[in-house]
């Protein structure tokens, strides 16, 4: 049975500790938060300790750490953690600077602990039948992936201020989707992008609306689409043109009615949100994370992913703010 | 706080155990089975107490008792349990015998506890959904019911010599969903029924194969359609006409990819069999059981409810035996 | 070239002079109307010549008519063009009495002159695709058949005392599709009907809203839906479950747009009525009817198809009105 | 009644004298083509003159002609026919050279005939639909355009070469397309492109995967992905995300017929190749043609709008050769 220790108790961290407590072979054993009295509605509700972090890491009985705090602490935590020789699964992203990530990756390395990044969209069903299906050869030699990512609505601006920008904060789950389809890191990124959504991201330095191209050292292509705003929902959608074939994964829907009036023919608009369309991802993940632990195996993303995918958003911020001019990724 | 005991290990025992657990206001406290072993294995993965169907009755720490067990025991322990006092939610069928079911239905009214027939399909939020529309005057006034309703496989034949025939089997939970939806009974069923799937099914005196058409007092037409065998997974689906439209709810599916060949362009089967496609509504169920119970209100679905659809499954075997003919429901 | 003369100068005579003058194995060379004036507009439209229904008959050097007049005339003009030498393609129905189209098929075949009845759905290109998958064993052996059959509006009530009643005029279609794709007569019909969409068509002894069960002497079952009103359009879809799986023929759709917004996803509605969804199976059913014709070989839609299909609707008919009872078929 | 000259009798020639001959406000009086073999086929079919190119031109009782023959004679005939004082639809592109093209134009103005474009995809009925919706306010404001448009196979090597590259010959209608539902050109054209399908095509300085990205003057943004293979079919897919919602126009299929067994769920491929996909589609832009010239009013497509997608190919294609920096439209 893996003991589990929480770092973090906000809404994400909720989700965790369903996962945690549902899987059979791993149990919460104590939270913390910078507010502790969020760690400790977190504690009753699922019946753990409430501790400080340091706490937490010190617990030579604790055999796993889930990272769900502030971005800006999460290579901290990394290194900290797997000093103390925990097992670790970080959320996303590694770190907003690319130099700290780089510099946490060296460090857990020589600990030798295998840390996990929590790239959820990797464990969706939809998006693992479509890789499953790939690597079956159903669609021959990959060609074009094109890969559909849409919020149902734009952050406050205060948030997109310290967010490190669209590329860092919501198209780094594309980066890193693109990175686990295609096997391997694009040459370089271009990246053309806007902000016709909200002027006001504009005028912090943000987009809200960007088209990403990037080119294979085999000739293939991938292109990113990200809009803050789909009024209709969350647009999650991946397809790939193969030598043999297109494989897509669409979105998950609310439900399955479909109604036909005078007016047309009307189904239900897409699951709304990240904890509705990927709740069943978050459970796979983890149960990922503990087989993976289990059996002392690598990690199925790994802290290198994470910092590919932040050198990625590094080069396509660049490409944009400089108009979209290709720019390789080894530049960065 | 609700206390629950849970009667019956079996795997559906499971799924509700599942339920019972996850939710906020209610907690499992004790387990039984005819098969000791059975219920111990059920209490260690919930951390509950394994004991006697009696104990459990007679517990006066009991609020809530959810009996899971085989049909032939239901209406004892429905009269058992209400008699000591416990609120009840009970799996369908209520019995295979009308007048045994009926006996039990007076019994438990005398006690005036209320019971709740486990109709988990009320609860899918596909249905859920085509109900709420219905309700809301999206498509006028309803007039022509259809429900297909196919399993993926047939039962084993000595399964289906003591199932009480296709109807009160399987075709109960579609006579519940015309009720549901309808919102009245029906006057009259008739029933055309085969057993062109496996003949050793038509051996045993049932059938395999059955539509069942039903009319209302208002001129409203439903038609059942029933096959033990779809081997492309659970056919569940719902479509109902009415004066300003049409309403359906289609399948879940596996996954939401799409693959695009030479062949053709494939997606994924509907999900396999009442666990995967269901598994949202027993939570549901559970939720809006909890939810009566605290409210003190009446069940959202109700002991008469269960009398009603076997009723119906009554007349529909007894027109299929005659060879088709309409017969009045209150005539059984 | 085969020659053709048009009997008929209606709307679906302009449909089928379309498909003459556009096949380049036939031309149209006269047409008649008992309005004379309707004659001439097909005449000077489509560059032919305006004359007696007796004289084209009479005319030797015509081929082949096509009978597109009300349906009381149909058995007397096949009678008339069979004796005259010529084939024949007729609307459907052959005639609202089946003792009469007994006669008429009995007289035509004397004649040796090969009569195609104008079931135009089983030239509609998915109907025939589903045909074709079934024979092709794609789902195994047929056991369940289902037609969904809705039409737009009901037509006025003045045509309803006319038409023969809802199964003779709107589902006899449908009878001559599950013949189509069982290969085979049903034993016996049971009628479940309604006037619930207009009571005034239930006051002239009509029905506008129908669902009848066929049994087949192998343990085949099929089901047919009919309502006389969809608003949502021309609702034409047929599903065959088989030993090995479903086929389904969807709708076709106006167009391909899917729009969503906050209010769902919506696309195209139905394609209206027969004239829009069948317009490519008029073309096919006229292309089918030359080559039979130059081929010498027999129709693909025979006279004795018009008849049988006209006993179903009479059987239908006998159940409905006696409250749902089967009838078999060999008894009407 | 328009008196038209066909000049050309390839394959997409006899699809423009079908729709010429199919309206009732036009008549094909002659075709000419440089293969005198070709032109009498054609008109033996029609019933129309075979004559020269010449003679079409001089002949003052034509009023329109249709210019169906090779992209190297487009301008020149073009020049020619409108001096002629025809009124002409010119299949698509007017020239591979921007500098020829804008000359054509010069000269076009001049004589104040007017010249349609064939860039037969705006009269598609699903990016009608799509445009329509767009126009009527039912997404908002345009952000974001995707055209996806894969071919089922790439053309022979001997044709690429001498086609003036995947941008000017393929592209060109989505550049068409895009101009179409945006309503105004892009500034900025930046194209990522490989040869994965057929290296062969890239040892001919050509490609046959490629995505471009354009920026408009208002923050708007496009994108369109091409690839010369889709060996499902020919896929043709527009999508356009708004302030208030998506537009997507989905491909058409061969038929709606889908099949469920064991395998999965599978439906028809998309209509293979443009003839199958845009039939409608010629049809509809004849009609508009017509109705232009009668109503004296400007060109749905004129020759403008050929010479800016056009400049948008050459971009592209600039920018492609240079790696994939965007290049302005208004530079070339």
């Amino acid at each position: 049975m893996l003991k589990v220790g929480l770092l973090g108790a906000g809404r994400i961290a909720g989700v965790h500790a369903t996962a945690i407590t549902a899987h059979p072979g791993s149990t919460l054993v104590a939270v913390s938060d910078y507010l502790p009295a969020n760690a400790e509605k977190i504690a009753a509700q699922y019946g753990c300790a409430a501790r400080s972090t340091e706490e937490i890491i010190a617990d030579p009985s604790i055999d796993a750490v889930l990272i769900a705090t502030s971005t800006d602490t999460h290579s901290g935590l990394i290194e900290a953690a797997t000093s103390a020789g925990k097992v670790v699964l970080c959320e996303k992203p590694v770190d907003l600077s690319l130099e700290r990530a780089c510099a946490c990756l060296a460090h857990a390395d020589k600990t030798g602990k295998p840390v996990m990044i929590g790239f959820n969209r990797r464990f969706d069903p939809n998006f693992g039948a479509l890789k499953k299906a790939l690597e079956a050869g159903e669609i021959g030699k990959a060609e074009l992936l094109s890969i559909t990512s849409f919020d149902p609505a734009p952050p406050p601006v205060a948030y997109v201020k310290v967010s490190g920008g669209i590329f860092r904060d919501m198209m780094i789950h594309d980066f890193d989707m693109a990175n686990f389809l295609m096997g391997a890191a694009p040459v370089t990124v271009a990246a053309t992008a806007s902000s016709i959504v909200d002027p006001e991201i504009g005028s912090v330095g943000d987009f809200d609306t960007a088209v990403v191209s990037m080119t294979y050292a085999d000739g293939r292509i991938a292109v990113i689409k990200n809009s803050r705003r789909a009024v209709y929902g969350y647009d999650q959608r991946v397809e790939l043109l193969g030598s043999r074939g297109l494989l897509q994964a669409q979105n998950m829907l609310e439900n399955t009615v479909v109604k036909s009036t005078a007016d047309g023919v009307t189904g239900a608009k897409p699951t709304y949100f990240f904890l509705e369309r990927y709740m069943p991802a978050y459970a796979a993940e983890w149960a990922a994370f503990v087989e993976a632990v289990k059996g002392g195996g690598s990690m199925p993303v790994t802290l290198r992913d994470g910092v590919d995918a932040l050198a990625m958003a590094e080069a396509a911020t660049a490409s944009a703010k400089s108009g979209g001019a290709p720019v390789r990724v080894d530049s960065v």
